[in-house]
């Protein structure tokens, strides 16, 4: 990309959708700021769409502008910025991009998850920038701190709230008491859930960010589908209840950590609900608001917070990301690529060390302690806090609160079984698992 | 600095002191780490100290690498690690590498705040970096953040807790309703305050703080003397007590705004104490924590939360400097400098718009209501909300807490004056100001 000193640098915008028309009133309601940050102009060259006639009066830009041919825009660019979403033809169009020797911002948290390593051994090869600060966690800069900021550091741990519509759900659940169902319907009807929610509420949206998040804290390669997900449609008002006593919440959590499995380091990435104390700094994050808490062996704990969705949030992450690129190009280099030196394996889930929580209804009866805590113990699982709830439901039963120390995730899922089959254990219910204690 | 392809950057090291001694340890450990993420293997070349001899043993460096030949250390290093602090030496051995063809990552606000634009121009002049994350708020990525992922965004506000002796007491001071000089001999007690607390609970800390953080936030030059500045020396407990009344916190706060001062875009750079609501995320940050809270346009609200100081959590920051700076010398570029482009005016403190809560003693008869709220609108300040306190202390008399709108402080301090000066008025007490509404 050979330019006159202080030429425009040319940007095509692929998609334009909500994060996209915020994208293209930024470049023009901005173009003076971006441009001294930039140290160039940046010029929309195009803006590719499926329906380019279609009327867009809250995109302040020609309507010329508009394409369907977005093969022909991605030639014509300096810096394209993807924010179509989904694998195809997302994919194919960054690839082009890049071998005509643009650099690519993308929000793209699917495509990046499921193929992220093909796309930045392009970037690689073409010497070109692949930032995507927009595909996790929205407004919050994340990538960028974990990238750079963290990098002489040793990550042992990344916590996420990073699916807005999850903690809007489980939020509305512990402040109404109300049930699953009914507040996916209240989150649908404010806008905070799609139609289909499935994405979100299986866990497939926060499995995806948390393989791009562990990928950058670890320098290791980790897709989707080494994720290990788990979503909220089981989470009852019960298990609400069941936290709340415990002075905890549940919420929705992409959870990265380094561990040792049979001496060898390791990385587990995991999605699932779990309680965390209401004095971690992740249960104060409320409504649809996102938070990354990472802790390092130099820095300690930190905590990112902000809007994780959204047009104008997400938008403020992809500009960032343009003026970025841009700054490389006007000085004639890239940023830090990808790395996945340290190449570290994946544990399955039932390898992950975890701490569960379970409430047994069981006989009120001399014994029936000794039976449950030889459950554990067969399972090589300790017991961290146990008690019998004040108000048993009916003469002759009771209820017991189990907490249990850190264990492999196996054993514990096996106690559960163990449990469950023992004559004096009625039920064996809220169950889920315990962090950030 | 031509080098070899693999050879080995040079590392100097200025101050060995708790941070120095820090990041001397990580360099040595993390090293095949650093050596992937840079691109090369860093080298530790020497340290300059004030007594070569003394032994170190918690500095796992050769003995013969510490030196008290600054300038001769500086003249044969790639990256200089300057972690003296203070004015001088600092700046001339920063100038000296930077000549000398080395990029610099200083930890040294007071300087930064005091001088920057004399080292960000030579920086600039010898084509090197000068990074210095680990000036303000230690450990927690937040220049970066600023100067890069928000680069597309408009920074409207930041307001930090970016100094942990003072918000250790404070917080001190708010769970134990103790007052304010028995706290900080606690905090001296513990570490947490140093024998001569001056620089930290007078704001002298926090104001170079945020003199950096609103130069990054507002392309503006502002140095450590733009900033207004009144520490917590006065703040009672009387005063904790009164914002607990009002469901709020009192925190030390660097607050860095946008404003319109006669129809001209300008900025606001001040530290003083302020009520904030204990809704507010930074309500929640406890002990000797920090945390920034950025308003930008279209990211909206963020929060970035840490440990502000200590010697791990600030290498930390060094450490995630060297190895971008080492990486922009591998791909032979420099990464994006200071700019002063947007040179907005700096507004005096008069004129900053504030909000003010404020306890008056009162005589209670008909007509004293009336009075107080003629000094009020003599100054044109509007009262937000004005409440009886439930138990006066003696007979005929009552106390009313009033908490104004915003308004220029200007106004809000001559407001105090006539208030004070009215016969039924007996005292004005806990006079504050209010953030974060």
């Amino acid at each position: 990309m050979a330019h006159e000193p202080g030429a425009p640098l040319r940007v095509a915008l692929l998609g334009c959708g909500v994060v996209g028309s915020a994208v293209a009133r930024m470049l023009v309601t901005h173009a003076d700021d971006l441009a001294a940050r930039a140290g160039r102009p940046l010029e929309l060259v195009g803006v590719a769409v499926r329906r380019p006639q279609r009327p867009r009066p809250d995109v302040p830009v020609d309507p010329a502008l508009f394409t369907d041919d977005a093969e022909g825009l991605v030639a014509r660019a300096d810096i394209v910025v993807e924010v179509i979403g989904g694998i195809d033809p997302a994919r194919d169009l960054i690839l082009r991009a890049m071998e005509n020797g643009a650099s690519v911002v993308s929000a793209n948290k699917a495509l990046l998850a499921e193929d992220g390593p093909t796309l930045y051994a392009a970037a690689a090869e073409h010497g070109v920038d692949l930032y995507y600060e927009a595909a996790v966690a929205g407004a919050i800069p994340i990538l960028r701190p974990i990238r750079e900021s963290l990098t002489g550091d040793h990550i042992r741990r990344v916590i996420g709230i990073v699916n807005g519509t999850t903690n809007f759900v489980l939020d509305k659940m512990d402040v109404s008491g109300a049930g699953f169902a009914e507040t996916v319907e209240q989150a649908q009807a404010l806008g905070y859930a799609e139609a289909d929610p499935t994405a979100d509420i299986e866990g497939y949206d926060a499995a995806a960010k948390a393989a791009i998040l562990a990928s950058l804290a670890f320098h290791t390669r980790v897709a989707s589908g080494d994720v290990h997900r788990e979503g909220i449609t089981e989470v009852t008002a019960a298990d609400i209840r069941a936290a709340a006593d415990m002075d905890a919440v549940v919420k929705l959590l992409a959870i990265c950590e380094r561990v040792e499995s049979d001496g060898v380091d390791a990385v587990s990435v995991r999605v699932h609900p779990a309680m965390i104390p209401r004095s971690h700094p992740l249960a104060s994050v409320r409504e649809a608001f996102n938070a990354v808490f990472v802790e390092a062996d130099a820095a300690g704990e930190l905590m990112f917070y902000g809007r994780g969705a959204g047009g104008e949030p997400t938008a403020s992450a992809v500009l960032g990301d343009v003026v970025a690129v841009a700054r490389h190009q006007v000085a004639g280099g890239r940023g830090p690529g990808e790395s996945a030196y340290a190449d570290l394996p994946i544990v399955d889930m039932g390898r992950a060390v975890t701490r569960y929580h379970l409430s047994l209804d069981v006989a009120d009866r001399p014994g029936v302690l000794a039976q449950v805590a030889a459950a554990f113990a067969e399972h090589g699982v300790s017991i961290e806090a146990v008690r019998q709830q004040a108000a048993p439901e009916e003469d002759g039963r009771a209820r017991l609160i189990v907490v249990t120390h850190r264990a492999p995730d196996a054993a514990l899922s096996a106690t559960v079984d163990s449990l469950a089959a023992l004559d004096a254990v009625d039920d064996v219910a809220a169950v889920m698992r315990v962090e950030g204690a």
